[in-house]
């Protein structure tokens, strides 16, 4: 008489596991399985033809594979799930564990494993392994991508595929009960979806600013004085475009921040919901950050390349500037700009270095912190102060003004002028005090104090 | 009658676990319990007006939530531990974790977690989560900073938390007995406690350089030439103070390998402990090179932006180089020293990726110490010949010596000169079996073995 | 009478281990074990004299100290395993665990573990931590090296290190029975593996492109026109061999995607292997990649660095390029062609970025797919027009073939315009089906189907 409750013996030998399918990941998964010290039996449409199969695993029909193990590993496409009912029988009680993809979303209108578990109700339908690829169990732990999530109504069969995975050298995030499945197999096919908010702003301003500047550069030399400049268009235009959008992203990614401040020093409270826009944008500062350090990027790569293009180098360009008398203070504005450009630049890498998230999870939070906020906000007045220099007094000559428009490096000051002094007051004694006890929890109660709505909801 | 040990039962199918607080932490921890699988219900204050929860949580007074869990997490800052002793009979023999932080170190004579045990000694207090943040908890393991620290006196206690951790799809790791909660909470306040040697070598090697060369150059032909030459410093000065720095903490982070190596052969053992001062090196090395490389990083970016300054385009300047003759030596030596500077930065940029976390994970350990090391080297070797070949033959010419002052290059060549002796004498096929059979366990005993003293303590 | 079963029990307060040794990495392991609350033991050859022990730890002979525990840590040097026969007795049944590694590779006819199995047969012997170093044990889990791989035949065993491993914070990979030892021994030993046919390319195509430029441009101009322009070997001529073998590299990297793409056409199945040159060459493509980044990389500095060099500066050369009016054309095609190159270079850092074991794990199979197949291509069709706007109509020049040789630009031309060529054939909708449906699994079954041979084997 066994006294041992069930689920509890200690692992026997070799644990027997059944694979359903004999495609790629079954494979795959198989021989990663017989590796790690289980035995495996696959079930399959033709056993006798099945291709072949890592060394040591025996392959049978589904039904005669499926009565010898505990658990059964479904890897065979959704659509050719019907076969799976004549095997119900053998399935009773049993882990079924879907590994299945779509190869888009929405074309079900349930996931794969809750179909699987409406077709053989009496077995533990899990979810598992379908964001690990056939690729990467192949090729060992290096390279994996070894987060696998888990979702299923069974904790004890949840349990036991957890440790499965756990053996198999893959981290394991546990997403709750089958009804999530939906999700978990939407993660595979999702391309991006933190990046299209920036992105789309990113296209935006870019297609804006060139837009702005062919006109007020290339068409107003061609109408005004009959010079055809359009070559600029590939390097002086993208080069102009670049580092103001550059800007303006970097801006954007701190206003939230600021935003979400003064609304909660409006509200007296950190206790209620950012409106749903504000929630989304600060979502995806990151992402804004890292578009803007690209463009950053090729800034500097556009602007270290002006020597040596044919416009510049040319015999007749250089003759032109021969005119001038050394000017000190041009040389200190210049030079000034170039290094206030360049360090800013440099930290701008910086942050973006520690965005990646091995580096960041490297970090405390505070350290976190301190990098993206501090550091963060000092590279915006860098670069802002760069684009100040980069103007110095030309806003005050009417010749700048072309068509009565500003120039593009004017407007893209707007955005992160705002951001700094909003940021500037943020950090006066008395309202770093007031916001400091709203976000240790403090909460201003008063006679208005229920009656507010969000400011800009 | 039960057989089952205790603690051993299969897990129930929704296990209940208890939050006090409803602060951000309490909701979002909340909230990915749920998602987990797990049923929570919160003690509150203000059980009926303590804001949105997350949708199936139970919300209710402190002593009733606190009965209906084994596992209670104390979401409530230290400051209001007080209400816990009204609590104190429900908690009895259950497990407390306290997951708080302070806003600075060493506000309180003992941890938080201890306090509450003191407040609480029937209940077995475990210190955790304290790192991980409400926003990681809330937008899921992505982006989480996902190690999770963990003490108690009570193993069992910590077990219980550690598979909590680790359902959430955290890493834990134990740090001990509750003694070491002090630690353990000091680690989010932590602000790159091993950054602040290297920072502070950065920092003083850069204001004497910067005062050296100004008196140099700026101040000298100010004084002897009258000419103002103040505009070089944002530029030109800068990009020689940042390689000289730069080639001098490269050679930092190289110069204590050598010490040690020479400590080892004098003492003919290496089970004898550094001195502290040169562990306390040894252990910054990363940070060193990491920040020669932003040196280095800024130094290519000033010098590639030489050619579009104001001072070198201006045609005043351009005319006055219009005497030489065309010197094959010339572009030799500076073709060479532009290559092998490139090269230098190059190899410079590869171990800066090396050292990123996630990369330096994947390295096996003669991987990770052959780029270290001999590819350092090398870096060190081609940084120095790099700026042996700018100097050349200037050493020779007295005008190079300034007011009797040799200039910044030559200073900052005396490390790294000694660096690379020191290595190449080490390589030595003689000292490097020795050092070889030491590092292998062996042990030189004679006569003066014992008495002898740590070499340069 | 327990009723308990085996191996079930909760942990006992503070679990005892032994340690045989008391070197480096038996103190930093031991440390680490009592840090994470563990009871610890050394066992020593010499008891009262073996240096300083982790304060906590006691030290008695080996004998002594296998009695007081069921587990038992070596960590002796292979050579050293002699005693262990004398402790026989007192391991029976105990779990070893060996952690050794070797000086190289093939030292001995069968691994550590084995041997040290063959030595006590009645113990079970576990082989694990071998790839953890002394160094990364003391300095704590931000910097460790944190995979563990774990072999051995006993599953009960391997259990218990298994746990033991988790608890110090590291992650466990099972690799098997214990004839995975070797595998798994030789792991801390390999360098680079899958690095070195990639670096022996680049090594082969930079040597062969150095000699090839050397003869047409330096010995050419010498034997012809009597000129001594061997100062450009330094810049000039690496500046062309860097971006040849750049982009020949990069097209390498796609040359068997497409190669594979044909051939599951061909067969009309993924079911049956490719021919082992064309696996071997698809496993490192992410190593060709990132070398021909790193060739980008030279070439984008040496090409920035023209304008500074001595014999561009140099006013005989200036003067040489006086005479040319201004063409518009030109200026057109030579921003173009900086300009698609800068955009290319761009492209090529975000699939280095992408490649970051940190980036790509946290990237879905799609997102990394998405990355590294479309903008592969479009960095590869950047950089190929690039090329090809650089060459624009001189291939129709005499002159261009010196020696009746092609330049080195329209060599390097050959590779990426034919994996262009084919991979615009893969998209055409006709093939894109077929092949989608082979690699949904679809089989194409026909008369010719079974006769089929691989068709570049």
């Amino acid at each position: 008489m066994s006294l041992r409750p069930l689920g509890m013996e200690p692992p026997p030998e070799r644990e027997l596991l059944c694979i359903f399918g004999t495609g790629d990941l079954g494979r795959s998964l198989g021989q990663r399985l017989l590796q790690t010290g289980y035995r495996v039996v696959y079930g399959s449409r033709r056993p006798h033809s099945c291709g072949p199969l890592p060394p040591g695993a025996q392959v049978m029909s589904h039904t005669e594979a499926a009565q010898l193990a505990a658990v059964v590993i479904v890897c065979v496409h959704r659509e050719h799930y019907d076969f799976m009912e004549e095997v119900a029988p053998q399935l009773k009680g049993k882990v079924l564990v879907d590994v299945s993809n779509n190869s888009k979303k929405g074309l079900y209108p349930e996931s794969n494993a809750e179909f699987l578990q409406s077709l053989i109700p009496a077995a533990s339908v899990v979810k598992a392994f379908n964001t690990v690829s056939a690729w990467s169990l192949q090729n060992g732990p290096s390279d994996a991508h070894r987060q696998v999530f888990l979702c299923g109504d069974k904790a004890e069969a949840k349990q036991a595929v957890r440790e499965l995975a756990t053996r198999l050298g893959l981290s394991v995030l546990d997403r709750g009960s089958l009804s999530a499945a939906r999700e978990v197999e939407d993660f595979p096919l999702q391309l991006f979806p933190e990046w299209r908010l920036p992105l789309c702003i990113a296209t935006g301003l870019t297609a804006f600013f060139f837009f702005y500047l062919l006109i007020r550069d290339v068409i107003y030399a061609y109408v005004e004085q009959d010079k055809d400049i359009s070559f600029r268009i590939m390097v002086s235009l993208a080069n102009k475009v670049f580092p103001i959008v550059s800007l303006i992203m970097l801006s954007l990614c701190y206003l939230p921040g600021v935003m979400a401040a003064i609304l909660q020093l409006y509200r007296g409270t950190k206790y209620r919901r950012f409106p749903d826009w504000l929630d989304h944008w600060m979502l995806c500062r990151k992402q804004l950050g890292l578009l803007a350090l690209g463009f950053a990027f090729l800034h500097v790569l556009y602007t270290l390349l002006i020597p040596i293009r044919y416009a510049v180098q040319h015999p007749s360009i250089i003759r032109e500037n021969k005119t001038a008398v050394f000017d000190t203070t041009s040389a200190w504005r210049t030079d000034s700009y170039f290094s206030v450009g360049i360090l800013g630049f440099a930290l701008y890498v910086l942050l973006g270095i520690t965005s990646l998230p091995s580096v960041s999870n490297a970090l405390s939070w505070r350290e976190f912190s301190f990098v993206q906020s501090k550091l963060g906000h000092l590279t915006l007045l860098l670069c802002t102060l760069h684009t100040y220099l980069y103007g110095w007094n030309k806003f005050l000559r009417p010749s700048t003004y072309k068509w009565c428009t500003p120039p593009g490096y004017m407007l893209c000051l707007v955005v992160p002028s705002v951001v700094l002094v909003l940021k500037l007051l943020m950090v006066l004694p008395c309202v770093d005090r007031s916001l400091g006890r709203i976000r240790q929890g403090w909460e201003r109660t008063g006679p208005e104090g229920e009656g507010t709505k969000p400011l800009m909801a």
